[in-house]
């Protein structure tokens, strides 16, 4: 018999600023590894993050998961600590943590993992731009 | 070596309303769970439905399954069956069931699966908005 | 010297039922003419709603309008009626009016423009699907 | 008989950190006035640019203009210019004046105007985000 | 009074091949000046076509035009003489005459102009790729 | 404790003609497996090509791979090679084998596979048009 298992994907938005720079090198590996991405004043980004669930499908209400509570969830752990802020300067997690596609998406899946009952598979895309995006965890 | 297996996906489309109510519930529970997707008289979306299949490439054709061919099973099956109707009340499907995402889909890959060939996996993804989808099986 | 007027978008989403139907046809004429659209128990769509605002740009705040004021009109105005309804059975606005595209980007408009200063040129987009969509006024 | 002047579209891309703030207002007016826009670190966006150009096609070459000219200067005198950079700090264009959606369009509009021919109409289109743009001029 | 003329907006898709060169050049002008899309052995296209018709809203209908109507006429009229075809070779409108996107969206409209009742204003857009269009004609 | 490992991704885009055709089979099969993608001066596409590469993040730089090296590798291996060609006539690739999506997407994923260190998993996704894709290799 078939799983009723099924994937429901959220996708929310925000913007943001952030710089690539390692303190540990010199200005010139700095600029020679991560190119325009090092520009001292910072530039920023319109994130585009989908968050997906997978879970079993609940009989009575046809959900895994109440997209509306989701998309609340995402609103409050992510966009209010994320949306129109420098990544480097007015956040926690990334004061010693280089704001990478990478690094933003462990990141938000650890800030999410935590609220989300372990039921649940947990898998977030983030979209740097319509071009760069990445995926954590890996399947 | 490589194996040959390809997954070739087709993207259709089908415009319907539907409402989500449990009958066994009181008009308030209802309400509380299902918000704006209780209203009383339906309200509707434009689904987006991407069909994936995975299999192996025929030598002969360069094919994995004849695009036509899986665009016009997708408007037989589907589309004829749900595209501008009230799922609720128009489907035999839906009569009983909640039109949820989750259990669209669930549906529609019933359906598609009986239609095809087993050797091919077959994967369905529903959109319910730009921001809101599903994926069964999962992987 | 140029002028300063701008033209501003703001882009919202709402999520409705509908059937078209003229009830002084007979039901032949009206599946001739409406064909799905005409469905008896109505279908649904995602609509995507595109206001455009014309007017001078403020020197001192460098906007034509407010995008977070236009974004909470449009969703006090429109979306609070509109979305996740039936606009044939739930709305004033569409008891005796079809609720064809170009039906509702006039009513829209007209709610719009009363609520939005004469100084400002108001424009209406709204799209039914991803390929049929309508515009109002006309240049 | 009709004309053979077409309008050409070409969309080019760039990613920039900006902060709305007017130094002639308190601390308070502008959180006001600009919310979320007028965080003290900066914030950042992908900006999606739009340059149409109108004109008359050339019989021999089937082209109103060469988009890869067009392209190259909007390089040229625009991505080098503003991609991966923090508009407040890093431009001359922004050091006195608000870097909103409205006026980084007219900033753009003055930039090309300058290198492209005056027989041509020439407007810009500015996505902030998807949902958020301007055009310059206006009709 | 405000009038009750609506803009209507549909948008189908061909594929063809195509390449551009000027018979009277020679192969290093040509190359000059096409650079890639003088390719001898032709290249391709997703062509996006959007057909916008402007007239008066009929009450009795409430349209403008009946979309399943524009959209076959579309199909009959442009999509089965050009989709899957190499314009240069299998058209007899683009025999002599370059077939770049400038060309192509005058050949449509004049096409679409005879079929089309002239009380409605028409308009084409003609996407060769997401980031290079035209519209014909002009405001 | 979690794995490091994310997938980052990369899109980028070519136009090319081509033609499906067996040449071991009649012109009346060819014609009746192949359907339009049969014509025999050629037809073309927009296509648009992601590449998936899945490792662990590099804690120095915050990266899995940097993706301009990524997006040079690309233009070098595929777009120089197939962008504004005929894949039957221009390319070593297809010149006995049948450029379906499906086959395209396996020689790109064979090409990259040797420029690209065996600890990093690849895979391809291969957009024909926005409705038809595949991708290589499967999960």
């Amino acid at each position: 018999m078939m799983s009723n298992r099924v994937s429901v994907f959220r996708k929310e938005h925000f913007n943001a600023a952030h710089r690539l720079n390692n303190p540990n090198w010199s200005d010139e590996k700095n600029e020679r590894v991560y190119g325009k991405c090092n520009n001292f004043n910072y530039h920023g980004h319109n994130y585009d993050l989908i968050v997906k669930l997978t879970g079993e499908v609940d009989p009575e209400t046809g959900y895994v998961y109440d997209m509306k509570l989701l998309s609340d969830l995402i609103k409050e752990q992510i966009l209010d600590r994320f949306d129109h802020k420098n990544l480097n300067l007015d956040t926690e997690e990334f004061k010693d943590l280089n704001p990478s596609a990478e690094n933003i998406a462990i990141v938000i899946h650890q800030i999410l993992r935590e609220k989300i009952d372990p039921t649940f598979d947990l898998k977030v895309l983030l979209y740097e731009t319509e071009r760069n995006y990445v995926e954590y965890p890996t399947n």
